[in-house]
């Protein structure tokens, strides 16, 4: 873990802050390296990581930055475990076992140490939650917007990371979970609801999945032994299957009656079914979307209900260009015009 | 590899940017990519890395921002050269052979095309150079400035990272190259070299090193065999031994009058004697200082010859402190009253 020593390239700048810097570290980043050996107590410039023989590291990054992929006076608990949680939801989609993360913080340098408190106790929080140790990484000071960012390192046997690529012509489409929770809460966070929906309905579920979605890491070695391509779904349902269907050259139709739903969702789409535009093409649910051949449908099944996770059938690959297209309930094709189709 | 899809929090934002960021990633990062197989041509959301038996991974992670760490009019190509090298070089510290790398930029989004692609051929440059392959990352869009992460993958033998831990009393300390040069570039850079300095010294050199250091990956081997603690001095020579004494807990004395100097800086500090605390304390050497048993100096010596890298004996390690003091050529301690001491 390094410090923000650097070229001070404001006068007079770099020195005071880097001492401030340092002290952080030791009050609230020190004690995220407890318990992982290879991190060194963070008293070093890198960590180190054993990969025992036969498996193989799976490596993703995510940044976020704040006005961007978080509000700026969220609770910096929940932006603490999105943070982590999106990086968890990848290793997750990619089949791996969660092992160890670096964390770089740009922060501005008059954020309050009472932010930095609270965003290191979420942290604490979720890696106790999913056995994942802070490593290292590196904090800087910024003029611009909080920003951060976390490499997540997973474990898998060697050879057999869940890739995008993989899905088949005749392959059926699963999500786990349920869909558009995320997205109907930020219409929701950001005051765009629909005028129309009801009183009743109850946000707070879906607010909840938006700040602190689940990495279905329990699905993890179903996924590894049972699926042909996967991917977490956090540009929106129909943009993410469209990455399978791009990098495994295939095409995805998927049934618009067939999608899990939560309850809150259903209440909402059935006041404004509009919103289904919304659930299929918003993004932020990190759960599984994944291919599998027809045969395993059973084993699918099963092994989400083994662990925990609903898991349901949306779909099917067929042969043909990269394309992902919707179906009604009768079978038509939906026209979508939203962000969700811009990789087409 | 993720584009900078995202929560999009402000109105209309998120959707056309991030469709342009997928062609920035096919067009300058993909090819950065090209070698390297656990990249999947950077079509999925992680990359793999295969650990051969008996090594490990050693992680380390730098983040520079406009502003703080380089300049926001530097050339593109130079601070990709310093991005990729500042963590070449924790990696040569480490003892560690470069492997792979994540990237993350954060960038305005008015960034202009031109800077990605300097930026991104500065990076494929130093690649070629070193070694080393761009495994993954994301890509997200910021309000504030430029803000580039590197974390980079070495492999070295189990258990053999070097460490700021392990300095004995009766250990020499020893410095690759030489000290003092991006600093005292920094000076000019900044336009706040001294009045008094003789107009034929010759800064381009040492802006040369300030822009590009030289990571020590040739001498990485022996340091692995022969250091008993080490670094790369980034914070300034004495704040990084600094480092080493506390880790080790040890008091460090150095003697100015064998500091390894360019032939630039020896001009310049004959002019302006007090340079001295800058080239003590200023920081962004990228020079490798290390201890190492005394028996083991000339093997020391004998290796840097052998890798055409330049190493001087600098100091010793003695029992107390955790300390590091710096004597003059007459042998009685200097004051230094610098931010390179703010660590104790």
């Amino acid at each position: 873990m390094t410090g923000q020593g650097a070229t001070p390239a404001a006068p007079g700048s770099a020195a005071p802050a880097a001492a401030g810097e340092f002290g952080r570290i030791d009050r609230y980043l020190k004690p995220l390296a407890q318990g992982y050996p290879g991190a060194f107590g963070l008293t070093d410039d890198a960590g180190t990581v054993a990969v025992p023989a036969g498996m193989e590291l799976v490596v993703t990054t995510d940044a976020m930055v704040a006005g961007v992929h978080f509000l700026p006076d969220d609770p910096p608990e929940d932006i603490a475990a999105k943070l982590l949680r999106v990086n968890l939801s990848d290793l997750a989609a990619k089949g791996a076992v969660p092992l160890a993360y670096s964390l770089v913080t740009a922060l501005p340098r008059d954020c309050a140490e009472d932010w930095l408190a609270r965003f290191c106790a979420g942290l604490g929080e979720d890696q106790r939650r999913y056995g994942i140790h802070l490593l290292g990484g590196d904090s800087v000071s910024t003029s611009g917007p909080v920003t951060l960012t976390v490499s997540a390192l997973g474990l898998v046997p060697a050879g057999r990371m869940v890739r995008r690529a993989g899905a088949r012509p005749g392959d059926l489409v699963f999500l786990t979970g349920t869909v558009g929770d995320a997205a109907l809460a930020l219409l929701r966070v950001l005051g765009r609801e629909p005028a129309a929906l009801p009183l009743a309905a109850d946000w707070a579920p879906l607010v909840a999945r938006l700040r602190r979605p689940e990495p279905r890491l329990a699905f993890a070695p179903a996924l590894r032994e049972l699926a042909s391509a996967g991917l977490d779904v956090s540009d929106g349902l129909v943009a993410d299957l469209g990455h399978i269907a791009a990098v495994s050259g295939v095409a995805i139709e998927i049934r618009a009656d067939r999608l899990p739903l939560s309850a809150a969702a259903r209440t909402l789409l059935a006041a404004a079914p509009d919103l289904l535009a919304t659930v299929l093409t918003g993004g932020d649910d990190y759960e599984l979307a994944f291919t599998a051949p027809a045969a395993r449908e059973a084993a699918v099944l099963a092994a989400g209900r083994a662990c925990g996770v609903s898991v349901t059938g949306i779909g099917r690959v067929l042969a043909g260009g990269p394309a992902v297209t919707v179906l009604d309930a009768a079978g038509a094709p939906l026209p979508l015009d939203r962000p969700g189709w811009q990789h087409f």
